[in-house]
């Protein structure tokens, strides 16, 4: 999709589709443009969607921080959107991304790096980075 | 993953490494298990998980109903589980699954089968039943 792939006119229109809930949040799964692996989950309000919208890179909503975040704003690890999909209800976003580098603060391209198996819960993946180097 | 491939003894070691919110739930996405689809957006308490991982069958809690609820309990359209992965904060679980006919009570396979193209939200998928036959 990228920047300014959606003319600012329409993104009103495109918001206006999504129920946010009582803390005017909806959930969004961030998925890999170019393989499908899902990568993470975070919360997002209108403004961080708009933003996503404007600038063609993930913005989330930090429930613990209370703020608008750009993803990568720290690490440098920006998420380029490639699609933008709403589920039948309206409350839940997927985006199809470009993930620099990795997309969890612990390293690992995906934060679903833990997996059951045979009963119990090991890690799955390389770390792609070193998160003391980073943050 | 299936039924019974979790010893019942080590389910709630499973379960005590996530954490739910304060209303008792967390968020879980559902992929497919064949090419990684995501299929839905739902939410879970520690009882539907539990009999998620007893049963090798998706279970949730409804919010809208405020009650567990057996994914397919009345289309028939379940989904079993292959794969169960948790991220890093814990608070979001995603299940691989294989499902049956499709996951989205509109009749597509994937709740999430609007996209934005030209800066619209449009249709993509085919419907894979017809909703009012099931329902």
């Amino acid at each position: 999709m990228g920047r300014g792939m959606i003319p600012p006119s329409q993104i009103d229109a495109i918001l206006d589709e999504l129920k946010f809930d009582a803390a005017g949040l909806l959930t969004v799964v961030v998925a890999d443009a170019a393989n499908g692996q899902v990568l993470m989950v975070a919360h997002a309000n209108r403004e961080a969607l708009r933003r996503t919208l404007e600038t063609g890179q993930m913005h989330y909503w930090s429930r613990s921080r209370q703020k608008l975040w750009l993803k990568g704003e720290t690490s440098g690890h920006t998420q380029d959107v490639r699609e933008m999909r709403i589920d039948c209800d309206g409350d839940a976003v997927l985006f199809k991304v470009d993930q620099t580098s990795g997309a969890c603060h612990e390293g690992y391209r995906s934060c679903f790096f833990r997996v059951v198996r045979e009963g119990a819960l090991v890690v799955d993946g390389e770390r792609v980075f070193d998160p003391k180097a980073v943050y």
